[in-house]
């Protein structure tokens, strides 16, 4: 088996063409863009990346790309929940195969399973899996994978680590003190990123961010700099990814908020695959102007041409205030108003 | 467009042979034997019918031989929810050449979408589906569709009934109101039999009931006698659909408390596709038990040979007390005790 | 011990004075005038009278007046629940002084108990109280009374029925299924009267709900059809009623809806207890004038002298379309538009 | 007004006698042993001081023993939420006369209140407190305080502070933000000390933690250390206090967890408010065994006679291991096995 899964990898969303099919160039593009600016490792299929949006064809080929891109570079931890157990081993078969570092196995989904339930599937891929497993647990999403579930599964070497989008930091280090007990080649990935700094102090390795896959430079540094003890500077950077995670959050269906960020970094997403009305276009188009404006504070991108409005340091507010100038602009240029 | 959809549609279950593989021919024999035992309709892919557990090869497979069954006999509501609106379109033209009466659609899951974003998803569909569409609306497992959206989606003729499964009738009373001001054709179906009869009473058309497919004549009778108005006579049987159903419901993760009682009625449903512990098979036999000893009174199959505790008449007590003796017996068997 | 408590029991509100103090006079001429409209007894210090926002003096007070009002015409359910066990006791031992036909004791709340500790709780009540004693089942509020820890106080002669009012009409069957095994005389009641004529269908003995303290003739009318049999009617006026309680229930926070309309029948309720923003003010004075349009059709009130839009049935548009009406006239008046 | 509210507040509990009255004398006595451990304040009717279960007379009791108790040594953060605003009022105004440094009030409880309702509540204390307030917020018991809310109530001088009990981290931090940009006397304090050195590290400026009630020594180092930067040697104790805060909130209705671990440190707590059952007597034995060992691996206590189960650092596998040795002790203790 490899070496423990550390850092930040990118759990990264998918450019489609006009036609709605998976751009593959602007893709390989994207993803070489990532990791030119840093980031640890690829995490194709994720929930930032729409994975249950796709067919299992179209996960296999966003896999493949990403090993490709990857290979040489930086590791990948390829989402590869399926229909079912043996459809998910399937796919761990292939993308082991493709040269993925490990799989990430979002917990059974739709259904709400037992704890039972939930480790009679994961213990059917972790005894069947030619490739490494990490568990995912984000119980807004899917069946939780409580603590003494997880401690079972322990037992699996190949189960070498989780990650976790709760959003509970105790949580999370529920899992760190079950987990060093026996095994330190565990790896425990945060996938909440407004409280990435303190989910390193606690003991994670690592994180799986989308905000990563906006400002990777920024995610990067706030570990770099947590990792290197200098906290003062970490909190300060943090404080600036919070602001920019709740925008992308809170304004939009996820993970909307977070590609309408991507694409102001100068990558054309396409359509996307869920339809959207009228009104949620106008709100988009809002939201991306706040966005521009906090991305351009940190010198990524430049500040729209109609200027900011002045910022408090009150992120709610100013969000507020943001949003309801820009739906105004919006609705102004497109003649409502 | 075909006529106004009404009575108890099935949603059904699907055999699996001892490779894991569909089992087409217990699946016929299953389909024709809930017609001849008077359900008004099959409903395949269903949530009782484990959907999200094939393939989408698969889920094409179920509804042709449900529209095969059913040809000349009954109509057939076919869920065909797949990974995107693009998707499902074209299983929505794959149905109508089957035959189907009209396609049952979830409302989008894993992600918790806004009204908004599902009010767009149901609108794209009912703008491009050659077949009439029922809404599907299961908040506890997917995202919630709610009045207002119900509402603006009454404008699209294609869109001609629901299916709720929310538990909720004060909901289902709220939709019979908003719909019949503008749409008299519009159907209104309850998922959840443990109150069918005031589900009926209110004014829904019919059911969509997973316990229809272990008891279609009980479910069957139930439905008669309220539109015959007798009332008390109805309410006597409601009573014992509720001990059968919660039995079914609470006792092991939906819905394999169905599926151990559907294989007491004489089917081979396989392994399932959900691996179980050690654990959960002890507590399906124990389970089966206790459904035979219910099931035997209404002289749907026979006692079981060790007998069956006195029914108190108080369902939970009965419940709790057969289930702990029939662990016993059951681990007695295994010669663990 | 009493007869069997049936019925509709009204949740009464509980007018102040312009200093904020309990008007007597208002409240003994607002009993009465219930009373005379036909409800089956009176319910103080329930939800919707607001128990928790008076003092323990302040609840004595409303229900010896509630007694005296009563006496001879109607029997009191005297909500009895008090900061803990023994000071309730208290309570039971003054309402029994006063004449109060029983009491309800809600679950505890602001603490989420488990089963044993809801048990623990009412037990102790059960065997010191000097009267009989209903439970009060309010989920949304306070501690959940499942079915099971209801079996076990079923034991207790003392414990002779139980208000509902979650919503959930196979929780009111659950209950009577379990009740009707042992004990002929415990009653069973619905708070939630989205469902009234359902819950007297499947068995309940009655309701006590909010809606009673407006519309008492509309409510025991809803009543009367039912238990005679006469469920078209009764449905048609169940659908009035529905959307009179959803229009109070979700258009401010509970029981203000109930109280705006409670002042239109001619009562005056002073300023409250909980302090409310001047945009609630505007908000509760357009809800009035809905209010007003729903309460004119069935002759109670006269309509507003600016009419009402038409109604188009279909509820929550209409509600939307009024109160949006309504705000922009309230506005207006008050010179802000 | 005073300086800003830093450090470890101890929300304690109350001591009854055996008559079930505040034991004033142990009360004293407690509390004076709490300041001699380090402790920075008291913080008499906070949630772990069951303030729900006490009348209006004896809260004032417990906070006018609490100040003389703090006199000339901490200051007080008194719980003085009442049954309204203008009660609330009065205990202010009461316990600014008894010298407490602040009082803490909790968002409306038993109603789940909009956010409009909330700010006007607090709206109306801020204008009329002659005390600084900080506002609770408990989402589990209490209308929840959202951060919009909490900008809106920052205009208001008197409120200086908050306690949060959500138990999230970014919802510490997202207040942060807002407070920072404003009022830099605004004290953040975390009542969820599974994370209290995270809190402190994101800038919280101390914590409100059931468990320094009963390790004041070990909570205030945890303090002390984060403060120096020892953030090492505060992470490991961190995870001996989450060990312990899990095994108190987890094994019993709270408080009763906590209470169980202040009586091995030598107070007679007295019968408690709340009945149990005799189960529930038995799963606190037991539970006072676990607690023991793992309090007499700090030396606060000896182990017990009858020795501990090895720890294997894994928390949840001990605590049930330890649980379920401890019942089997305590049946047996007590005859039934």
């Amino acid at each position: 088996m490899g070496s423990k899964i550390e850092g930040i990898f990118t759990p990264h969303v998918v450019p489609l063409d006009g036609a709605g099919r998976i751009d593959e160039g602007e893709l390989r593009r994207y993803l070489g863009w990532l990791i030119d600016r840093g980031v640890h490792g690829l995490y194709p299929n994720g929930s930032t990346g729409e994975f249950t949006r796709f067919t299992a064809e179209e996960r296999r080929l966003i896999v493949r790309v990403a090993c490709e891109v990857g290979a040489g570079r930086v590791p990948v931890l390829a989402g590869a929940a399926e229909a079912n157990a043996r459809e998910t081993i399937k796919a761990c078969e292939t993308y082991a195969g493709y040269g993925a570092r490990a799989v990430a196995i979002v917990s059974p989904f739709y259904y709400r399973l037992s704890p039972d339930s939930v480790y009679a599937y994961f213990k059917e891929i972790a005894l069947n899996s030619p490739i490494d497993v990490t568990l995912y647990n984000i119980p807004m999403f899917a069946s939780p994978i409580d603590v003494p579930t997880i401690r079972r599964l322990l037992e699996f070497p190949r189960i070498v680590g989780i990650k976790d989008s709760s959003g509970d930091l105790a949580f999370v280090m529920r899992v760190i003190a079950v987990a060093r007990a026996t095994r330190s080649d565990f790896s425990v990935l945060s996938g909440w990123e407004a409280v990435l700094v303190p989910a390193l102090i606690v003991g994670a390795d690592g994180g799986t961010n989308a905000s990563s896959g906006v400002v990777p430079e920024l995610t990067r540094k706030v570990y770099d700099l947590t990792r290197a003890g200098r906290l003062d500077e970490a909190m300060r950077l943090q404080y600036k990814l919070l602001e920019l995670f709740d925008t992308m959050l809170f304004s939009a269906d996820f993970p909307e908020g977070f590609k309408a960020a991507v694409a102001l970094r100068g990558f054309d997403l396409g359509p996307g695959r869920q339809p959207r009305t009228e009104g949620q276009r106008v709100d988009t188009a809002a939201l991306q102007r706040v966005l521009q404006c906090i991305l351009s504070e940190h010198g990524y991108v430049d500040a729209p041409s109609e200027g900011c409005p002045v910022r408090t340091g009150v992120p709610e507010r100013d969000r507020v205030a943001q949003i309801a100038q820009s739906v105004l602009e919006e609705l102004r240029k497109r003649g409502a108003l």
